[in-house]
Order: structure tokens, then C-alpha cells, then sequence
């Protein structure tokens, strides 16, 4: 199989992940539970982790790494937990449904008003009002792989005192991120995706403090006679037993990037120059998104044919997997009027070869000149 | 090391739980987002898991069986999700924080009404209202193993129209669950203890769909356009990408179970057997609990000491692990009287053996005797 659906979940798992996930099932227990040596191994782990995540995503001093099941909890958390009532939101119509989904059910509560904008300085600034206390807009397309200018966006919401909030789930491991430079209170993470890690794992960096109700609450092993969550930061919204193996693939998936980025990602983007100049040649191919910066992510359509067709072709008759439809973002989706037909979203990392690119590129070729059988 | 901490997680993961966490890694990406073969492996391995775990807990035919990340999500969906302003909730001093925490949130925000008495049909009964919505019983302790008796609070329950829940983290895998036979609607289980999954897996099975907000939302891979989730169950309230290598866990550890439950069962309560006769004899050790049925928890105090000084000496000299303090069960600690002391907890499963639990019960002699050098 020649695997071209990065964006979704890296894989196969780099040989360092599997490694740390097969150790940890042998080593690690609990963490913050007992005094046991398995136990303490896990607690090390967890602090190696948030320390490596703190590093690699330039969070502040004062700022912390909350580790859960993944971005879609992180993004609940945030917005369930710190919005209140009468809140404003700006947000974009980039944005997935984890971050859309969360603030329709609070808006359809009547506890906050949303306003809903392309993602750039310009139009975020026109909707802003007194009380608008959150901007969220993703660090890039999921569909597309734009890059958003989250930084400048980020200076204006400072600018008003406003909270910044970022999905990094698709340039995380791909574009390198300042927490600090880019001016975000919050960033929310996925672990399986461009950090290499397990699906299962994932989490959010706070730049300060920040009030919030826990979404989810129970055990800490802590302070077990308090009727609520520790006041502290992370454990303040980290309730339940840590996701051990998924902490372990982060670490190592992060761990592997820290010490290559710049090698794998030279090479991811030549791979994605290599598709972009197999694609644009093709006359039936239509290209989605800006092709300056971007993650490697190459959306396009064959004319006269729906995503799920090219899909299904390239994966019964040349064992290719994309992947098509809408991508849980409906108002990307609109935006690029796909409603109906989808796109094909391939998406590329350090692990993918040019002879699959070329393999694949021979392959759409085929496909848009209708040279199948079928 | 020994290793009598198996209520916190099963530890080590069995053979056949780490080689489908390895095979995961290398054969399946995420369920329900492509037509390509890993993720049409990761559909099935989700569809399997879930039918698995329904018979495994003897769910009703209409029920179903939601994944995630554990028995602390899936008791805060329920509570949070379920749970409108104005009901009366019935639950017990027994209780885990991933019970009373949640229920203590609602409660300060005026949403719901709380009574907490002790796990037993008559006391419920007291506390009956017309306005009780649901009666919230864990199935055995986690702090001293004692069974309580959920099946007849359920029918309790049923009588008067009120949902029975049940937090089932101790119980499973040692107990034989019967959600049809125990009139329950909602149980909430934990995939890394008696189930000897990894860490970060879990879920609730619904004996019939109760109508429940999401707590987490975002995308399903489905009905993207929707601005909210999916009205079927279990996809709506499934936000995000599941843990794949943990449900790989969750699926061999039942499978397991299934086929070895009888003989791994009566080995394991002759460990704690073996434990209770070499226990009681020791004139300074202080036993809690009701001995005729329960799961494989011992819980004792030495006369004179702490529990975390047990500990550390059991840790440090003898290098056994178990779990002190309080165990996140505040109320079944002053019930017990021991919100000071703490509680030396010890937990079992097939995986010890009888040569460690005589080389405990040696230690605990020579500590409640003085002889050890500290």
C-alpha cells in the first residue's frame, strides 16, 4: 500500500515509537499513584514529555503542557471550560469540526454569540465587539494546507485583550511554532499526526494560567479530600489515568523530530514539489490552495468525477490511500463550493518515497483519462 | 519487583495484549475516515471490540457500546450529558472522585440536587425523591474490594422509573457482569485494570440509547454537515479519532478473559485467599472489609504506622508495590475511618503468584514486628 493520508494519522509508527510504546507496556504503571518504581517511571515520563513539548512548541516560563486523549479534547476543554455566558467568539470558516461542533452547542445554549470569517487580520478585525473574549483559528487547512497567519491574528486579539486559541493539528511536526513569537494563549495539539505518536494522545499548551472549568473531573491522585480539581496547572484538567503509552509514542515521536526536523521536512517538501509539478500538468486536475507555504497536504479534484470515485479507484486498482469527501470541515468545504463533489486530499511525510509520488501521479494520470478498468 | 497494585493497572500487559498493540501500529490508521485497508482494519477492529464487550457484559440487543479514553470520560458524559437542571441524583460513599467530582460540579452550579449515603438497598430507599433521575452505585470498592449489591438497587431503580449507573473499574474482569440480569442502564468501565488493556482506553455500554449531550464533540468522519453530532449511538458521542492501539488492547484483554475467566479467576482468588489467612494471624494488622465474596483487593493498616511509611518500606526494602494514602475515595476513607492513615492496599490478579504473596505476607510480618532496617 502507498500511503498518502499523513493528515489523518502518521503511519506506519517510526520504529522509535514502537519501541517507547513496547518498553512503557513493560515499565511504566501509574504515575502519581504510588512510590513504586513502575509508578515513578511513569511520573518521569509524563514530566520528560511536557518539558520536551514545552521546548519544541516555545511555550513561556509560566505557561504548561496538558496532556489528554487527543486535540478534539483539548478543544472541548477550552472552549466548554473557559467560555461563559454572554461571551463572544470569532472563529473561521477553516476551522474543523472540533473546533465548529464545541461552539455550535454553546451558541445553541445561549451562552455565547459566534461570528464565523476568513481567516485573516482584516476580517477578524471587523467583527470584533466588547465582548468578544476568544479568536480561534486553526494554524492551517486540514483540506487544503494553507498556512493561516495566526501570529498577526494573535497580535490583534492582544491587542484587545482577547484570548488567542490555535488548532495546531495539522502543522504541528511540520512548521515549527513559537507559542511565545506567535503571540497564543492556547494551542491544541494531536499526537498521531505530524508528532508521530499514537492516536489516543494528544493534549494543549496554556502560555499563562488561565481560569477554567474542568471538562472532565475525578482522580489526581492528589488532593483527594478536595470536592474539586487542584487549583494547579496541568492537573487542574487532567482527571483519570494518563493515556501511558500514548505519553510514551508522543515523547518519542517529538523526541524524533527535535533531532531531524530540518532533514525530514527539506525532504517532505521536495516530495510535495514533486506532486505539485506531476499534478498541475494534468489538464483534468484542479488544485486547492495557495502553493507558496504550505503543509504537506495537495487537495485536488478530477473534473467530472466525485472524490469518493477517485478514492475508490485509486485504492481497488493501484492500492493508493487518500482520502476524499469533506473532511469533517463543512465550511472549508463551502468555501471551496466541494460540497457535493469532495476533494481528494493526499498528504505527504518524511516517510513516503518519490517513487510512490511518481507511482502516483502515473496513477491520476490513468484516472483522468479514463485508462482503467472498472 | 512484586507487583500488587493490579486495581490501579494490570501490569505487566499480557503477550497477547502487547502483540496487538504491535500489530496496530503496522496495520491499521483511523477507523471510518477512508476506504483504504489500514482504515477499513481500524472499522473492524472498533466493530469487533464493541461486539465483543457486548456480550462480554451481556448488553441488551438495543444497546450499544461507546469507546474512549477511559472510565473517567465516560462517567463525566454520562453525569454531564445526561443530567438537566432540577434532578436528584442517589449515590454512595463508596464512590471513586470520577463519580462525586463530577456530581460535586453540578451540584455548585445549582443543576443538580445530590444525596450520598451508604451502598445499600435500604438507605437508597430513603433517599428516594420524585424528582431522582438517577441512582449512581460502583460495583465494588476500590479501596477495600467489598462487592455491593447493584443488581437489587437497580431493580429498585426500575421500579420508580430512575436510570441505574454503575461504575464497573473493579469490578470488570473479575466479576462476571450481566448488565440485563443487573438492571442496569448505563455501565462505565475501565479498559487497562481487570480488562489488562493499556491505559487511555475505556467506555460506557447503554443498556437502551438515553437521550445525552455530547461532553466532547468534533469530527465523526460522518454527517459533516451537521452542526452537531449524529443522533445515533454510539457515533454520537465518539468525537475525534479513537485510540486505535489502546482499543487493540481493550479487544485482546477481553478476549482473554473470555476464554481463560473460570481457571485465571479461581487461581487468583486462592492468592487472596492465601493472603487473608497469612494476613489475619498477624496480631498488628488490621484488615477492612467483608471477606465472603469480593474482588481481588486486600486493604489493611498496620497498627502504629502510616500507610505511605508501609509503603516506602515495602518499596525500598522489600521492592513491592503497592498503593497507599487514600485512593481517591474520600468518603469510603472517613467511612472507614481513615482519612489520616491512609489504607495499605494491596490488589492481585492471576499474574502473581503464590511465592510473591508469601514473600509479602514475610514482609509485612518483619515491618509489624519492627525488624527492618530503616
Amino acid at each position: 500500500m502507498i500511503y498518502l493520508d499523513q493528515a489523518a494519522t502518521s503511519f506506519p509508527k517510526i520504529k522509535e515509537v514502537q519501541d517507547a510504546v513496547i518498553d512503557c507496556m513493560n515499565h511504566c504503571t501509574n504515575a502519581n499513584r504510588s512510590t513504586s518504581v513502575t509508578s515513578l517511571n511513569a511520573s518521569r515520563l509524563i514530566y520528560q514529555t511536557r518539558k520536551l513539548i514545552k521546548e519544541y512548541f516555545h511555550v513561556p516560563q509560566d505557561g504548561c503542557v496538558v496532556l489528554n486523549s487527543g486535540n478534539t479534547e483539548s478543544i472541548n476543554t477550552c472552549i466548554k471550560g473557559i467560555l461563559k455566558k454572554g461571551d463572544h467568539v470569532i472563529t473561521t470558516y477553516a476551522e474543523h469540526n472540533s473546533v465548529l461542533r464545541p461552539l455550535y452547542q454553546l451558541e445553541k445554549a445561549n451562552i455565547i454569540t459566534l461570528s464565523i470569517t476568513s481567516p485573516t487580520v482584516e476580517n477578524i478585525k471587523k467583527h470584533l465587539q466588547k465582548k468578544t473574549k476568544m479568536i480561534i483559528v486553526t494554524h492551517s487547512s486540514n483540506v487544503t494546507g494553507e498556512i493561516y497567519p495566526i501570529a498577526e491574528i494573535g497580535k490583534l486579539a492582544h491587542e484587545h485583550g482577547i484570548l488567542m486559541m490555535s488548532d495546531i493539528a495539522q502543522s504541528a511536526g511540520h512548521l515549527l511554532i513559537d507559542m511565545e513569537k506567535m503571540n497564543l494563549d492556547i494551542l491544541c495539539f494531536s499526537g498521531h499526526k505530524g508528532l508521530l505518536g499514537n492516536s489516543g494522545v494528544g493534549g494543549f499548551c496554556l502560555a499563562q494560567s488561565i481560569e477554567m472549568e474542568p471538562l472532565i473531573s475525578g482522580g489526581t491522585g492528589m488532593d483527594s479530600f478536595n470536592h474539586f480539581q487542584s487549583d494547579y496547572y496541568p492537573e487542574h484538567v487532567e482527571a483519570g489515568t494518563r493515556n501511558m503509552t500514548g505519553i510514551a509514542s508522543l515523547k518519542a515521536g517529538v523526541f524524533y523530530l527535535m533531532k531531524y526536523h530540518d532533514e525530514k521536512s527539506k525532504y517532505t517538501n521536495e516530495l510535495v514539489e514533486l506532486l505539485y509539478d506531476g499534478l498541475k500538468n494534468i489538464p483534468q486536475v484542479v488544485l486547492y490552495g495557495d502553493f507558496k507555504e504550505r503543509t504537506p497536504i495537495l487537495a485536488f479534484n478530477i473534473q467530472g468525477m466525485d472524490s469518493f470515485q477517485v478514492a475508490d479507484l485509486l485504492n481497488n486498482k493501484y492500492d493508493i490511500a487518500i482520502r476524499c469527501g469533506t473532511h469533517c470541515a463543512p465550511l472549508m468545504h463551502q468555501h471551496l463550493n466541494t460540497v457535493k463533489s469532495g476533494i481528494v486530499r493526499t498528504s505527504l511525510s518524511f516517510m513516503n518515497t518519490k517513487e510512490e509520488i511518481q507511482f502516483f501521479i502515473k496513477a491520476i494520470q490513468e484516472i483522468s483519462e479514463g485508462n482503467y478498468d472498472n
